[in-house]
């Protein structure tokens, strides 16, 4: 039997396989002269070129078109061409599936240039392209870095509930999950008659696996999640999803201190670790875009070898308010949102600290306690959490994190006046009365992440299918 | 500065620390002669002796109680006892956490005897236990085995998504999302007007992301999924959540065969990769199994290495049907139900199979196509269909998969005869028209293969906080 390679294995290992017959099987990207096509199977960005034999039928080669898939036996041989190192001489070749030429005319696997929007609404045929295998390639290596770098450090894999009665976080509008007939709400009085519901009580989506995974990391020590996440949040930004990938570890013993390194190091494993492995998609992404957007001054690649450069810079909320102050005295720069201790960063203020003063991933840590959630550690001042931001270049937030608040009677008083039910938190709390300890945690959109490392404007051009208010097709 | 270290890694390195002054945190396990203490950390089944200093007050001493978390600095010396090669003598100890005593006497921690029932009780609490901890470090370790094997093989990493409007598969009943009020749902006449939805059509939770899948292998070649399914059946059994994980590989180009093999190799891989890295916890979970169920026959290690030891039986669907029905005719063995080709495989059949007749894993193909979807590639007989099952010893199916229908003609009708709205799927078919090829796929239970592999019997005590009609807490 003649073994079949993928055309990764064949160009990587290339001229150890001269003069030896291979299988191989894909798509056809062109054919030209009736007689060279360029195959890709989805293995890597880079095309195999077949050299067909002369003596086919005239009827068979009309066959042989763009998006048509191929089985081809042949012969590896060097090429002449500067293109590539090596390439096939068919000795057989068997057409799979030919491809319906007026239909094939409307579809983006049509050879032109055709916009990230019309990519979008024929995302079952997206994966076909260059752009787009390109993103999917380099995805599946983030997320396998991240599964290996948290593996190697001692965390351990936990998948916590994605149904969820709890609606406390206030982290953002949920999806209500149920098995009620729509049309024929049971109701006792005014009320829905949750009793006759799939879980007997109002079911959401979650937003968020941080309050299970803390009490798994009270007891395994160090744990993550990496599972999809939903926000019903009625807004079309670039930047936003309805439906999402989400990691969030937690680790007990640590101190925001160390939570802030491991966040570090974690994102620069991703990133070096990507980019050492992703080197021919990621190349090609960096020419992508260059094309379609002249005005970007650093590429791709620059942009992520920043991160790993320097150790980030640390800056607490309010010395973050005293220099932009200061920076605005000196009319070092104008912001259209005032600046005051107390508001939440916007994004001007955030890529001025990244990009204008200290050209690298800031993190700022310790934030006013009324910006942030009922679970982060209460500082001595009485006005600030143990909280922290790691803010990148152009995406602004890519990290969210802090040290949880592990004394029972504050976080019990901090619950109660966010007005939030402290009975549907009896767990939660629970864990605080039997061995407490320090413990710290994070929160990373995966989809965020590959945006960044891929260099893409729009969020919804780094995932399969995605979901988006008014749109849950395919 | 002290360098801080896991229970796991001394004791692994062991003797490397003689001398070593070492930083440790963890619970205690237990407080012996008020010199002795056992310390567990979660980062491994086993524990850590402390010897304590003698020079500690009483009121210090009545802190440390079974429980309760502390940070140790002390120095490794060689261990007396003959359960251990190193311990701790301690220089400096502090105490995080207490334990409040009245409750602690109600709660799992309690060093005693308690019911797996009672342990789901105390979800939040469980990973503190013996069994749990170490049923959830397999988990991980199964987890990355599974990510570690398809990477290396090739296959990209699919986040299919979870919201679907696509009811049509008809895998069972599914949950309905809905940001509409259910106090006030709009309507249309007699309809609910979904127009007024946050996907203005009726949106689901997905039993599976296959189709979804399929059309990223038609492009890339080989990927999986690994993400939450949900299934709304009120059914309360051992083998069944309404949240579970699943994982689904597509690949282009493989027939039913290389699909078997493919799976058979995952299989055996997963399994083998798990027996060698986890050899402490599931040497517990062998000892633990052997104390509450002393029929067992074959222990634990045993019955996974009997997964690894023969090629799985591959057989027909047909060839079962006429082997049971000679076994019957022999008076080999009696079964409740009848057996008549066209039915579904019972579990009494699977088991006689298994168990009985072969005394390994059996692949079941070509199975009748009314028992299957419409997706499943037809066999010219016109009768059956290119799936196939992959049976194991107790647990029965683990794997169902199957060759995909690639022929659009034979496809769309399949869809139609099975009264499937062909318009939803418009997407799917348009796959088939532009370069279709051969291809198959499978799936499987992650928690399941986790049950088989640990030995639970339960299906709840595998996946941290389980969801099941009526039960949505945590």
């Amino acid at each position: 039997m003649i073994e079949k390679y993928s055309i990764k294995e064949l160009l990587e290992k290339g001229k150890k396989f001269l003069n030896k017959k291979v299988l191989v099987e894909g798509w056809i990207r062109s054919f030209r002269n009736s007689i060279f096509i360029t195959l890709n199977d989805g293995s890597t960005i880079k095309n195999l070129q077949i050299i067909l034999s002369k003596n086919l039928e005239k009827e068979f080669l009309k066959k042989i078109t763009i998006g048509s898939s191929i089985k081809v036996i042949g012969i590896i041989i060097e090429s002449l061409g500067k293109k590539q190192s090596i390439e096939l001489k068919s000795l057989d070749i068997k057409i799979y599936g030919e491809v319906n030429q007026k239909s094939f005319q409307k579809t983006i696997l049509q050879p032109k240039k055709h916009s990230l929007e019309t990519l979008r609404k024929q995302a079952h045929l997206r994966f076909r392209t260059n752009i787009f295998s390109s993103i999917m390639r380099v995805r599946h290596h983030v997320a396998f870095s991240i599964h290996k770098y948290f593996h190697e450090h001692g965390f351990f894999y936990i998948n916590t509930p994605i149904l969820t009665t709890l609606n406390a976080e206030g982290a953002g509008k949920m999806f209500q999950v149920t098995t009620m007939d729509l049309k024929n709400i049971p109701h006792i009085r005014e009320n829905v008659d949750y009793t006759k519901d799939f879980f007997q009580c109002k079911t959401y989506l979650s937003v968020s696996g941080q309050l299970e995974a803390e009490t798994a990391s009270l007891a395994l020590g160090k744990v993550y999640t990496f599972g999809p996440a939903f926000r019903a949040e009625n807004s079309n930004t670039s930047r936003h999803l309805s439906e999402f990938w989400m990691i969030e570890p937690e680790m007990a013993f640590y101190h925001l201190e160390e939570n802030m390194d491991r966040a570090e190091d974690f994102l620069k494993f991703v990133i070096r670790d990507t980019i050492e492995n992703c080197t021919e998609d990621l190349s090609f992404l960096k020419d992508h875009i260059k094309k379609w957007n002249q005005k970007q001054k650093s590429t791709l690649l620059e942009r992520l070898e920043l991160i790993l450069k320097f150790p980030f810079q640390r800056i607490s909320y309010t010395e973050v308010i005293n220099f932009l102050e200061k920076s605005i005295q000196k009319k070092m720069v104008k912001f259209n949102h005032p600046v005051i201790w107390g508001m939440d960063l916007q994004s001007e203020h955030e890529q001025y600290l990244v990009k204008k003063c200290f050209q690298c991933p800031v993190i700022v840590f310790d934030y006013p306690s009324c910006l942030k959630a009922f679970y982060m550690r209460i500082n001595n001042d009485g006005k600030t959490v143990r909280a922290m931001d790691i803010l990148f270049p152009e995406i602004g937030e890519i990290i969210g994190g802090s040290q949880r608040e592990e004394r029972y009677d504050i976080l019990l008083k901090r619950i109660k006046d966010k007005n939030i039910d402290d009975r549907k938190l009896w767990w939660y709390l629970d864990t605080r009365r039997f061995g407490s300890v320090p413990h710290s945690g994070f929160g990373l959109g995966f989809d965020r992440l590959v945006q960044f490392i891929t260099g893409m404007k729009n969020i919804r051009d780094v995932i399969p299918f995605p979901r988006t208010p008014h749109n849950a097709e395919f």
